[in-house]
């Protein structure tokens, strides 16, 4: 096994915005829960400088809003040749209650695959965010 | 939005198995940095009963060993079709240093696209494992 640092590449910060925006509907949300990590999916957008996703109450994931610590993860890979990129961004989730904001957003393009219409919405602040890519060899 | 709540499918404990060893090569792990979540993509193995991955010495991910405690997933979704799976397990990380199982790992199948011959080795164990199938509509 040899090194390949140097195929792989620090992405932008507006290319890891781009990626963000454009190239995946689902992101993973890493939270904790009971202080202990977890990880879930969830279907998302960028909406303005934050990412918002769509949960139900009583779920693991509704615990993340008032401010709690989180990261969000996009990813794609080509296994073929074992190449693949991913952007990460770290930041603190608040759940969103404005009546207006909340109307807006329902009637947007998020359209969560498994959410039942008294979700809750989460929005997520882009505090860091970077990316790296593994070139094809 | 009407809820789709009857179409979410809990996947069996042989099912996430299954999908583990053979439907996914990318996996996402959540830890703790610093006492908040973060999320690092890993190219994985499942070895017997444990998660295997390998990561630089120095990274993010090197912080992950000696029983630290974190969230692994991998996921599949078809946007087109709205649906997907995702598997989710918890379980604690650990340093794998026994030059035998090391060199056994090392000659095995996985072959990291990104990761230098200094390479650190960790496990995960699989202390719980869930999944959900949402299916097509």
């Amino acid at each position: 096994m040899t090194s390949v640092a140097g195929l792989l590449r620090e992405l932008t910060g507006a290319e890891c915005m781009d990626r963000l925006r454009h190239a995946a509907m689902v992101g993973r949300l890493a939270f904790l829960a009971d202080g202990r990590p977890m990880i879930l999916p969830v279907n998302y957008l960028v909406d303005g400088d934050a990412i918002v996703f769509v949960t139900e109450p009583g779920t693991k994931l509704s615990v993340v809003a008032g401010g709690a610590p989180v990261a969000f993860e996009i990813d794609e890979s080509r296994p073929l040749y074992r190449s693949g990129w991913s952007v990460v961004v770290t930041g603190s989730a608040h759940e969103i209650t404005a009546d207006e904001e909340l109307k807006r957003l329902r009637s947007g393009p998020l359209k969560p695959w498994a959410v039942n219409p008294a979700a809750r919405w989460v929005r997520i602040s882009i505090d860091h965010v970077s990316g790296r890519e593994l070139e094809e060899r």
